[in-house]
């Protein structure tokens, strides 16, 4: 590419490898940061090092954090005998934005997927036996509603039943503002099956 | 944010300022960087200040380039007396990309526009001007077809007209593949008035 010089094409080619960004956006990505204040551009790339060096998993609940214990862990206002257990750190922050959990987290880093060749050794499950051992009231699993995450939450759910441990799973059904006509069939079959008392 | 760590929130900021990126995008971002090896995030890191540190613009084209005069405009097999306007580095390499244009370009960092406040003083038509005191045949404008961009175009006609130079403007029409069905008024209009005989 004689047109570009060659830090413009190494950007551009760099940025084009993140997920969602094709060759037409990073090169618009790419003009933005020459266009970009010199110190907010150093700010970026430190904000990109700085993140990926610090980052480590909770010594508790395994979610990506910058400390040794995590600040949902390490508050001491949490139900700490209700443990929801999610796929990744985003669906942990899903939760969260709700402001209306209260319990503690288990993060995996995955669901087991025979196709992807991910089994159960795979996730985090043992971190989550053992934590099972302390006392806790109830496993809410929060995985995916897809294959996997239905697969890993059966997978979980006959685990932690011969402990005596109460094992929910949350809700399948048409998503609040949805519209029947576009849901698929097997959505609106689990919605029909979870139907609840008015 | 008490659930992101002070470093994933502070990269998840960072990047939700980029233009097309929303918070959304952002973390998804965020999240795969942290997944990335290191080394992969301090080479992406290096590309974002490197390229904003090495880049300037070329003495002749004003394109951004890391040499004093950009390949282009180096290239003695180019030829230097036919010169295409276009409004940035993005629409010149859009040009390139086509292969079969040979002349230079002149890139102006911008278009005329009352409506922000840019005037013809704030983008890079003085040096234009001087350019055009070398032997130059043909000025092609290649501004967008957008309220702006013939402003600008317009302009420029009037200030190279009176030198003698021949001035072209890109034609306007429907587009290479496109669906007459679907396009707008002014261009269906404008492809009427620059038709061409068969």
């Amino acid at each position: 590419m004689e047109y570009y010089s060659k830090q413009i094409a190494k950007l551009i080619e760099s940025l084009s490898r993140l997920p969602g960004i094709g060759s037409k956006t990073a090169q618009r990505l790419a003009f933005h940061v020459l266009s970009m204040p010199k110190e907010e551009v150093e700010d970026l790339a430190f904000s990109l090092t700085d993140a990926r060096e610090h980052v480590r998993y909770c010594k508790e609940c395994l979610t990506l954090t910058d400390e040794e214990v995590c600040p949902i862990c390490s508050n001491p206002n949490r139900d700490h005998r209700q443990i929801m257990v999610v796929e990744n750190t985003r669906d942990l922050v899903a939760y969260e934005k709700t402001g209306r959990y209260n319990g503690v987290y288990h993060v995996l880093h995955g669901a087991i997927s025979p196709m992807l060749g991910i089994g159960p050794e795979d996730i985090r499950l043992k971190e989550l036996l053992v934590r099972l051992q302390q006392d806790v009231d109830e496993v809410i699993i929060a995985t995916n509603s897809s294959i996997e995450g239905e697969a890993t939450a059966m997978y979980i759910s006959r685990l932690v039943k011969p402990t005596g441990i109460r094992v929910t799973r949350i809700a399948s059904g048409v998503p609040v503002g949805g519209d029947i006509e576009y849901i698929d069939e097997v959505t609106l079959l689990r919605a029909l099956e979870g139907r609840t008392e008015l």
